[in-house]
């Protein structure tokens, strides 16, 4: 018995993952693909994964883990429906379309909902009750998954659009987001850190000063969501989390930040257990899809 | 048939607002006795619900909602006790203690959770999924209502301590909590705002300038808030929200502060639906805790 087939899809802004798995979680065909426009990147999609049910057999549910904004309330007309995503051609885009011959259930949640799960179920967030997983990279973005459900109100959340206290003085750059200027993402996303000194934060000389200054940043970031969902762990990952001394920078910081107002097992001095990197490293959203499909077959 | 009895307790830092109340939610018997100290205000408190017990008949079930910090996880052995709270004498002492004579099932859940249930239910919160209630008083809390049960993490929120943008030169007050200084509880509550001016805003006597200032923090945590939970409403109540022109400032400035990102039917152009007082005025919090003594009956 080898168990039905899932196909889990991490669609980023950049790539896509495709993973064809078992109903135990063990991957047996994976790829990646550019993310160009939906035609064509939905049109290798399925070709993959026709390749993948001519191999091995019928795929029997998909669990997608997406860029967004998304539609990811299962009672929508819109469910899996790309919303109003600046992307080039992504709005109004449907990943139930493109897999609909497939046939099987389709659970569609975000990139950041799907490393949340991830993470909550076989990495870092194994034990924990509450998990908020924030990716720093092209765009910054936090899932919270409580008892392996992800949160939501009307609309997945969009941590990176949070205000965060910005001193011109300290920091003359005026921030990069369209809607903003210098909320989160626009003052600590990895396109305004290269804006900003001309090179990632792993790439530049001797990077002690940007890494506190973005460490500020995410550190309103990480008070908030303690302050406004209290999770038992806060997992920060994505490539600008690559930058070496960053994640001690952000304990020091939201430590800071918190003023042991907070008291709490969870939190220990230091935060070392509390603030940590994925313990699946870059592979926690397919690993995030997989389960949402696995959860697809009911 | 009348219905079984509830006893419903609002615990508030200043009063204890305690009613009587029939399954229906229907209430009997009501009184107000002054916050001292626990053993005090515990004794009064049992006296009351004797007295109604006595009247009436057996109370079946308790519901409370109380300021905090207080241990609102079922599943702890401190259920009901609080924990951090700086108020003093009061950390320790524990509902569960005080109501067991009663013998009947408690639930305790925090002030600002059961006046957003109360709202949800019976307010301004009615047919929405996901309801914020923030109380802007002595302190700033909120509570987050999703299908009829506030979320919560590993402890309850506590919004009134994040981090906001503070400009000293137009705002030399330092802020005035222990913890953080310039938090938002620190720069907007009402001993904050009374400490700056000498008034509350409501006494001030052209206070457009002040109504600007304060409505510039709180629409920081209305956009927090909006980002990490996405409610279909946020209702703000409290002393300082009953200031004329607030609640209309605080619109102006968060809909500044979200920019025209969040696109949704819920927030309407002027957020005249989104951001509302409370439908049940000042009885928010205790027909919370009657819904909530009604759960406790099962």
């Amino acid at each position: 018995m080898t168990g039905r087939l899932i196909g889990a899809i991490e669609a980023g802004g950049t790539k896509f993952v495709l993973a064809g798995a078992r109903e135990d979680g063990s991957v047996i065909a994976e790829t990646r693909i550019a993310t160009r426009q939906p035609e064509e990147c939905f049109r290798e999609m399925v070709a993959f994964f026709r390749h993948v049910a001519h191999a091995h057999g019928a795929i029997s549910a998909f669990g997608v883990a997406s860029f967004g904004p998304i539609d990811i309330d299962p009672a929508s007309a819109d469910y899996g429906r790309f919303t109003t995503t600046p992307k080039p051609g992504w709005a109004g885009a449907r990943f139930h379309d493109a897999l609909g011959e497939f046939g099987g259930p389709i659970i569609v949640d975000t990139d950041v909902n799907g490393a949340a799960l991830g993470e909550w179920a076989l990495g870092a967030g194994q034990g924990c009750r509450t998990l908020a997983y924030t990716t720093v990279g092209t765009g910054i973005g936090t899932g919270v998954v409580q008892d392996g459900h992800s949160l939501a109100g009307f609309s997945h959340f969009e941590s990176g659009h949070i205000p965060v206290t910005h001193d011109p003085a300290r920091d003359p750059f005026p921030g990069r987001c369209p809607y903003h200027g210098d909320c989160l993402e626009g003052l600590a996303s990895g396109p305004a850190i290269e804006e900003r000194w001309g090179a990632s934060l792993s790439k530049l000389a001797s990077p002690a000063e940007q890494i506190d200054l973005i460490a500020g940043y995410l550190a309103q970031l990480a008070a908030n969501l303690v302050l406004l969902h209290m999770p038992d762990r806060l997992v920060f990952g994505g490539g600008v989390m690559k930058a070496p001394g960053l994640i001690e920078a952000l304990r020091l910081a939201t430590e800071r930040r918190l003023g042991g107002y907070v008291q709490a097992p969870q939190l220990d001095p230091g935060l070392e257990r509390y603030i940590v990197t994925p313990g699946l490293g870059d592979e926690a959203g397919i690993t995030g899809a997989v389960l949402l499909g696995k959860r697809a077959l009911g």
